[in-house]
């Protein structure tokens, strides 16, 4: 193997590599990034074991001297060519042992490991791919994948649920503490049904970073493959049924009470700076309680009590408040601040009913995403 | 107590008495921050016994109503003034109690702590300043405190030493391995001889941050104390003899190698990437061993052998050499990393002995600054 490619174009197709890149594992050979250059390409490969992700190269700037194939230390390789500066790189095997990186006036030589001993990675068939805009792809991640389990307890919770039924792509994530919800209008697709673990889904926001074009999904029994540019990203699916959360989400609130969106989030993180740390019960995180009070007056109260330190209380100026009963609820500063970020729009409403019963937040200029939130009793 | 002051006022002062805030004390009291208004000013202090800070305020935003002292939870309260956005916040005593701050339409209450608790800080007394400006003071701590050793078994080391003889200060630190020394010019002052702690230094850095004018240092037995704007500065000095330096820095050296001084980072921190990680006797931090050679051909290359994971050369291209023996002398990438950071000027020289001599970097625009670097045994 022998050849020379423009530095950044490397750079650039490994930063996607190494997102599949495992920074240890159970098989050495998986910490090595798999390199394949036949007479007109370069090919990359990472994998661990969840997520694989392969990139093809056909770049002019790649020179071929001599096709070949192997397995390079991936972390090393990879920060050796990104600190390096040369417009140019040149990579060369030698021996089968060693491969050996010249850029300008720096020789750095890497022991790789045997090619034959990297697994097969069986990617799902190119066939009958649902297509998305990268933009849209990223959007249903960011608004959902936050609300997923930490916790391994219910494994199916720690990913996030897509399933097509008729025109509607409804993506869910919930801990069981909260639940965010969006819906994307899909035409002419077959129905599908799966949940792609959390952390697969953050890597591959990362890996489409920079990407702002058409990605394709094709979906097999178990696996999920996601192609853009000349990256192809395959994650596991999680095993399991996924809880209906259709009746979860009330069909009514007797309470409705409107927001500017950054008047209401500064003043949750202001009064949560004084709330006591609360364990709950299936989660190893400490949440901060905060109340919130409308009274029969209207006027509305988020306050929190710590014995220790002190309390906290902001009066809120509502855009507009609907109400036929005064109410009191407390609940995690932390779920609302995530959900409140993950609205574009600048006016929300919190829909409410009293007592213990989940509330829910919309927003005027996202009229498809729904985060609900469980609150906690108050005693 | 009762007073309003313009939020922003508060939070600058804050911001800088946090430098003297300790997270955690064996003594409770000093978690808090002691606050004292008199009919006209407002005085801040923070302590952690080596360090204590405070500040007064008699700005023109400052309105008191009632006069009087307390002691306020330190983080809490900083973290509520930064939180807060209103432009003037009120704060007043309920029953010696609760300190209650109102801003806009947020009410905060913090439990407050006995100001008889609060230890009686002495600070030196304000005479016979040594003048500086808040930039030279802050470039001798950049150029030095980053040498100071991290281990605690000479104490005396942890700190960096000021010793002013005739007109020269002379401003050294060094953990054993490695030595910097900056000299400055000082008219008309006594002589001293002193040791301040490197936390105190990077602390009192952090403090000064964006003050740009006049500081004046004042001198007791084991402290001192340097005032600026409406600060006083506070440290305690360490103990013990600072050992004898003076004749650590070779007089002459046979070998003399001008580089670009960019160059010379980058190619140090490619070539430390494939650098093994030894372990120093005296220092729990590990560190990466490159090698320099110089050949009779006056051949300049950096390397390093990994035998885990490969190899790494750069060859370097000198602006100037002056030779009479090839030399191969191996070091810590960090310490020369540090050292080379520490200089304004964009070309510097390495001066070189056989062997385990230590060796020097200076730079054409840094004429008072030396930076020594002791070399590992290669074997």
């Amino acid at each position: 193997m022998n050849f020379s490619i423009d530095r950044e174009i490397l750079l650039e197709n490994l930063n996607i590599i190494s997102r599949g890149l495992p920074a240890k594992s159970p098989m050495p050979i998986l910490t090595g990034i798999k390199m394949e250059v036949t007479t007109s390409d370069l090919y990359l490969t990472s994998s661990n074991t969840d997520i694989s992700v392969e990139t093809f190269i056909s770049d002019s700037s790649l020179e071929i001297t001599k096709p070949g194939k192997t397995v390079v230390p991936g972390r090393f390789f990879i920060d050796i060519i990104r600190k390096i500066n040369s417009k140019k790189v040149n990579l060369c095997l030698l021996d089968d042992k060693i491969l050996l990186i010249k850029a300008d006036r720096g020789e750095y030589k890497l022991h790789i490991m045997d090619p034959l001993d990297y697994p097969n990675i069986d990617f799902v068939t190119l066939e009958n791919p649902l297509e998305l805009s990268s933009e849209c792809l990223k959007m249903l991640i960011k608004q959902t994948s936050f609300a997923t389990a930490q916790s391994e307890k219910k494994p199916i919770l720690t990913g996030v649920h897509f399933s097509l039924n008729d025109t509607k792509l409804n993506v869910t994530a919930t801990d069981s503490f909260r639940l965010s919800q969006t819906i994307l209008e899909i035409d002419n697709y077959r129905p599908f049904n799966i949940t792609i673990p959390n952390k697969s889904l953050d890597e591959l926001s990362r890996a489409m970073d920079t990407y702002n074009d058409k990605v394709s999904l094709y979906f097999a029994t178990n696996k999920l493959l996601v192609k853009f540019k000349n990256v192809l990203f395959q994650t596991r699916l999680l095993d399991g049924n996924y809880p209906d959360t259709s009746r979860i989400i009330p069909p009514a609130f007797p309470i409705v009470i409107k927001f500017n969106k950054n008047e209401l989030l500064d003043a949750v993180e202001r009064v949560s700076l004084l709330s006591p740390r609360e364990k709950m019960s299936t989660n190893e995180l400490s949440y901060s309680i905060i109340k919130l009070t409308v009274s029969e007056d209207r006027n509305i109260i988020l306050s929190t009590t710590n014995a220790s330190v002190g309390d906290a209380q902001e009066e809120l100026v509502p855009l507009d408040v609907q109400m036929n009963a005064p109410i009191t609820i407390g609940f995690s500063s932390r779920y609302l601040v995530e959900a409140l970020r993950s609205f574009e729009s600048s006016e929300i409403s919190l829909n409410c009913s009293e007592g213990i019963r989940p509330f829910v937040i919309r927003g005027e200029k996202d009229p498809n995403l729904t985060q609900l939130i469980l609150p906690v009793r108050m005693d």
